[in-house]
């Protein structure tokens, strides 16, 4: 029952040619929120995945991590902690600087946002090379949280993302692409 | 009982000083969403607010208005529509430019993305001057809407935001501060 909805889901998703730039085939994730049947059966199929987990806090990457992460705090009975632009976040940060396709980007998260004892879920709406992703996962690492799960709503295979992680960290995606 | 959710939620808002320019006293809502007893109470009055409208559609304002607008959709069984700066959104816009304390700013929606019989919440997390939220109501108004419903956590009332709305327009706020 499960599949069929992932299978439905996959349907739902546009494809942009050409966006941002020539050459690019972009994966439009706005209708899979659109629409309130879908907005449930990706509620109900992600949620599923973490139900057991024992995930204290979710933490969502700007801007589009932020759609389906507090979604998913509330579900697991878990606090949701933004990751964003530098700037922007008005307490004491800790931030990561990373190198993206054309130069370097930063991301923070508030100091005082996870402990210990947290067993934490990352969340984003796509894996593609997964320089963000990678240093958002440095940058919970440096909390010293409990446990770190990575969780995308797509994931673009060819690209190899994965590759970036250690083998111990379980990434789960819910709509795979062989692109 | 909600109202003293209500309280309890105000109680946690977080006083940030001279942020993001000196003489600023900033609303820190990020503990509205960290702590899980929060985000459900603030999904519990904020939702209770709107379940006898017939929402069809939820729009979020980037990027703070994404992480309750997508909570309350599914609430109310409404799909959820964003909000965006320029060159975000992949498929066609439409755009509102307006003007900001310094210069102008451009927000943009999906042109497939509301129709004739949607009734819409707009939401954002502060009504400050209304500059932003504003521009939002008059995009959707422009896509032609059934009804249009405005929603903040916190009000800022000194600002005197409101104002710039038609008095025919519901805009509800959670969190007052007589500031």
């Amino acid at each position: 029952m499960s599949n069929n909805k992932i299978e439905r889901l996959k349907q739902v998703v546009r494809n942009i040619p050409d966006f941002p730039i020539e050459g690019i085939q972009f994966k439009d994730v706005t209708p899979l929120f659109q629409f309130s049947e879908n907005l449930k059966d990706l509620t109900d199929v992600l949620s599923s995945l973490y139900k057991d987990k024992g995930i204290t806090k979710v933490v969502g990457i700007e801007s589009r991590g932020f759609i389906m992460g507090p979604i998913l705090a509330l579900n697991l009975d878990a606090g949701f902690v933004p990751i964003r632009k530098p700037g922007k976040l008005p307490a004491e940060t800790i931030e990561e600087n990373y190198e993206k396709e054309y130069g370097f980007d930063t991301i923070q998260i508030h100091k005082d946002s996870l402990s210990a004892d947290d067993v934490v879920l990352i969340h984003d709406d796509l894996l593609a090379t997964g320089g963000t992703m990678h240093a958002a996962y440095n940058l919970v690492k440096r909390m010293g949280v409990k446990k770190i799960y990575i969780n995308f709503i797509i994931e673009l295979e060819l690209l190899k993302g994965r590759s970036l992680f250690p083998d111990d960290v379980e990434i789960e995606t819910l709509l795979k692409y062989d692109i």
